[in-house]
């Protein structure tokens, strides 16, 4: 291998790598190892470094994939769907004559395949309505400019072009819009542009019209049967669930931080915490966007499964704020339990019961109305769990009351509410996770009437939401949102 | 006008819309103007809707303009844009040959065109960067799928269209790669599926993918010109703008809240509350996808403004998550004042004086970080500030060690801390939140040393933060994020 590697070392084109002195052939010899080692090791680096790169990615590209199998399937029906189009063109001749027209056929799947039936709806619409508006539009203003004369032609065209695209962009900033039209307003754009700039005729433009419908109705039919037939996923049943689970989260996560407070010096030496139960709140912060966006999509959606046209998606949202209130209380009341002063375990203990009590009700509730959620079933007991957890509320209270008391009369003097600052604030989140858990039921409650909801057996004239919340008070929209 | 309308009444055609017995005259002649006035009545309905819609639209339009005008310009910028992009193509035969080169122009223009630089700059070099990849994949595939014989060129073709469209679509739903490159993948699968679709030979794709890459510079290359020189709005700027913007909201709300809290008795009767002032930490909550979407674009962007090229923009990010943090707690502080339990007036006025000083020296401490941000100078007064803020705290401290005492002489056996507990959750949360003010002192803190704020005068050997914040600990990521 040296032999080999002398022998290239003699050629000058790799002179710029290895700039020894000419004089010395010693210290040419001496330095080739070092040299080659250093390449060779460079080399192997590199090759390492994207060897591991990509076993990274492949790592994380298996993870999403097996998180959510639906991913790999939407990936494949995409890939049918151009497939099926490109097929369909492939039979005839392609790009004849003016355009390309399986271009917007291709065109059509690739932009509107989106990974709900909403999205897809949504766009598709968009498209559709964006184009045939924007091209009669256009076809008018055209034939308008053609009856102008050849100098003014031109001036009008490019003038409207001008302010019907500066006017169109502007309405994107309009929340409404952006909500619902973001996408067709480009199309809106873009195809305007194309027809007032083009230099045809108007009688060609009819013809073009009418191929560009046809091609881009390929397009979408093609995009909403495999997106509808195979392995739907709907927007609006994925609202449901991130619902209904995030409350079994904020469920699990109440009990989990009301434990860990109170059984924290018997754990402490195989610490364990936080555990990953108790984080579940944070889920419930951080999902606003995707429940924003999942409800705007599902109102595009027809009836499916369990859900009717009209279903009150926003309605979810309205839960999802309620709980959302919950979520930021016990965002506090992890703070407060991890802070540095320590409780003395006399109070501690004063407290426990009441405090596990109360989460465990609280929890309770919560769970009990995912449930009646994703049943879409008026809860039977959420009556009793209600009364249990304003009892629980009374019975803190109560422990709270008579906390000062013990510890006065055993300590006398010494009485410090520093010392119980800690255990008070966290008592006194957990009353208000308690209040705000009333401000989730009413929201459900009005889910629950507005969805028209299955009542329960037992049910008698309202509906078992109504005697724990005001009916009329319930109607109202409630001023969670934040 | 009794006249007209009977003679109209005669018509057969009107007969479904009136319903008159045969018979009586008299009863026709009645019914007459009642059936007018409904169908005026209906006209004007429906005019009126209508007008009070579109006034209601307008009137939404001018204010969304009026609020940022620079929403109004980039609606100008992009007709601008347009225009320059179909009088440049007026110029010459337009939808000359195959295709319509134009076409690919506007498009660019019509897609790419973003609010803010890094949104063009991003959509530019995706578009670029994934029409180039598919194009020379797609002509190698064509190549190579010639030479493969006749029966299976369409079945290469279609094969490796599937393979890849599926591919890339699953690869939006990594994380890393949506943030990024979600709309470069979106050309890149349009791109690939087109070339591999047309039934071109593959000296003809090459002509094409020449004329398409020049097209497609000179529709990115007028929205960048158009973008930069124009009232540019840089996403590195906005972000930088909104953070040190919530650090004032935060601080004027945290002040705003602890009056709202102490003085309401006095203002019991003029009952303003609660003020648009307070409410400003709710801003903090709602900004993270905002914060996010900018802090993604700012990362194209080249120096600009005081800005250099990798300025570190995500660790405003940081300073965000820590500032949502504080908000959090506020949230919760907000909902203890406002419960129902009212603490009794002696041990308010005994509190109030250390509350509002801490929290007028936390604000003061946020006021101090934001004005640090906004001028890009390390603050000099941030030591002295943490100090008076600590002060504060161990002041409120003392206040709430020594209530019970004071109120236990005073009413002896009837101290009862449910009648404190609203206050000492409230004072506590406060307490909670001035220790989250530090967290974000030590993210500006290292926001400073990595975008190397200018030094403060008075600076002797470290920054001014680091004796607030120990070096070490500050390198450290910190655990804030959500």
């Amino acid at each position: 291998m040296a032999m080999a590697t002398s022998a290239k070392e003699v050629q000058d084109g790799l002179e710029w790598r290895v700039r020894v002195p000419q004089g010395s052939l010693a210290v040419v010899v001496e330095s080739q190892p070092v040299w080659v080692d250093r390449a060779w090791a460079w080399l192997t680096g590199i090759v390492l470094a994207v060897v591991s790169k990509a076993v990274g990615f492949g790592r994380k590209a298996w993870s999403v994939g097996s998180d959510d199998p639906r991913r790999v399937v939407h990936g494949v029906k995409v890939g049918t769907g151009l497939t099926l189009v490109s097929l369909f063109y492939y039979t005839r001749p392609l790009y004849d004559g003016v355009g390309g027209w399986a271009m917007w056929a291709v065109m059509t799947v690739v932009v509107v395949f989106e990974y709900t039936v909403g999205g897809c709806l949504c766009k598709g619409f968009n498209r559709a309505i964006a184009t045939s508006t924007a091209g009669f539009l256009a076809v008018g203003i055209h034939w308008a400019a053609s009856k102008a004369g050849e100098k003014a032609e031109p001036v009008i065209l490019s003038a409207s072009v001008f302010i019907l695209a500066s006017a169109a962009t502007f309405s994107r900033f309009i929340p409404a819009i952006k909500a619902r039209f973001d996408y067709g307003i480009t199309i809106f754009i873009l195809t305007f542009s194309l027809v007032a700039v083009s230099g045809y005729r108007v009688d060609q433009l009819l013809f073009l019209a009418q191929e560009r419908v046809y091609t881009i109705s390929i397009g979408v039919g093609i995009c909403l049967i495999v997106c509808v037939l195979v392995c739907p996923v709907w927007a609006g049943q994925e609202l449901h669930l991130l619902v209904s689970g995030n409350l079994v989260k904020l469920a699990d996560s109440l009990q989990g931080l009301v434990e860990e407070c109170f059984m924290e010096d018997e754990a402490e030496e195989g610490k364990e915490l936080p555990t990953a139960k108790s984080r579940g709140y944070k889920c419930v912060l951080n999902s606003k966007a995707t429940e924003d966006s999942q409800a705007n999509l599902a109102k595009w959606e027809p009836g499916h499964g369990r859900f009717r046209f009209r279903h009150p998606w926003s309605q979810y949202l309205k839960v999802a704020a309620a709980m959302r209130y919950c979520a930021y209380c016990m965002e506090a009341f992890n703070g407060s339990i991890s802070s540095e002063i320590k409780a003395p375990e006399d109070m501690k203990s004063h407290l426990r019961g009441a405090c596990i009590k109360l989460s465990l009700d609280s929890s309770n509730v919560l769970k009990e109305l995912s449930s009646s959620i994703m049943s879409m079933k008026e809860s039977r007991s959420i009556q009793c769990l209600v009364v249990e957890m304003k009892n629980g509320v009374q019975e803190l209270q109560v422990a709270l009351r008579s906390l000062p008391t013990d510890h006065v009369k055993k300590h006398r003097a010494t009485l410090s509410l520093m010392e119980a600052m800690p255990l008070v604030t966290a008592a006194s989140l957990l009353i208000e996770v308690s209040e705000r858990v009333e401000s989730v039921i009413e929201a459900v409650g009005v889910l629950a009437r507005l969805a028209s909801f299955e009542p329960s057996l037992d049910r008698k004239k309202a509906s078992s939401y109504s005697s724990v919340v005001p009916q009329d008070e319930s109607v109202r929209p409630q001023p969670q949102e934040v």
